[in-house]
């Protein structure tokens, strides 16, 4: 990573992680790629997602045990919107059973982070509590900047020279 | 579509396709979903994306010859995190090649809509004009309201009981 502004990477990618939704593409049983959205929250520095499985993306991530992930800068926020910022990984999951003593707590957070819809859904059970475990992805920070990410933490390891 | 305001799901369908980027997601040859953003323009009624084939979302769009593209509002705009409104559509495409005379008019377009940019790439070789041929899709716009949507001008058909 010499020759990069690693500290100002760090908090780019950051910036990133501290959006509230992640989009999730899965391959469904038709090979076909599905694509959504869903909130996310961090916590004990794991991500979390609350699905619905009445979602066509999330019953083929179900099915399939991974997917690719994107957070994405908002479009009105984009400083070029040609080469919006982005972090995308690839992810397997494991789940946080409704009988298991996470599974409130993780609820209570999500409900602290985005509001009372959590305490509407909480008990609805098409909803999944998945933690994601993230291995490789890609932070773009702009025009012929893309870099690897490795690890749950997002760690910047390489520059590329595409994304 | 009877008990639903077709009038303010078009409307809602309409703010979508005028944001300026879409989010494209292809099965690459490994089989993998890959995902990215591009900006979109409309032009005689059609859309036309402009990505460069150096990101590996858009190899697999090019080899496979379809993808699914997803509009979505900004996350600072959701008045629910819960459900960003969003239009979801599967596409072939057709390549407007540099030779052709409608190129170098879509590059005027794509400048025009989004700025200098487009002036410094519109010759490099990576970059291909596509046509999008969206055939299916699905409109979200909050809690179980979620639409099917057919044919390239995004007609709302249906009222479906999930996304």
């Amino acid at each position: 990573m010499e020759g990069h502004d690693l500290a100002s990477l760090n908090d780019q990618r950051d910036t990133l992680l501290a959006q509230k939704t992640v989009i999730i593409t899965a391959l469904a049983d038709t090979d076909a790629p599905e694509t959504g959205v869903t909130p996310f929250i961090h916590y004990n520095g794991e991500m979390f997602i609350y699905p619905s499985r009445l979602s066509s993306h999330v019953r083929a991530l179900l099915a399939r045990g991974s997917g690719q992930f994107l957070l994405v800068e908002d479009e009105a926020l984009a400083q070029n919107i040609w080469a919006r910022k982005r972090l995308k990984f690839n992810a397997s999951f494991v789940e946080i059973s409704r009988d298991m003593p996470d599974f409130a707590i993780l609820c209570d957070a999500f409900a602290l982070a985005h509001g009372p819809t959590m305490n509407l859904i909480r008990d609805f059970s098409d909803f999944h509590m998945l933690k994601l475990l993230p291995h490789s992805g890609v932070l773009v920070t702009g025009f012929a900047k893309a870099f690897a990410v490795s690890g749950p933490d997002f760690r910047i390891t390489e520059h590329l020279r595409s994304g």
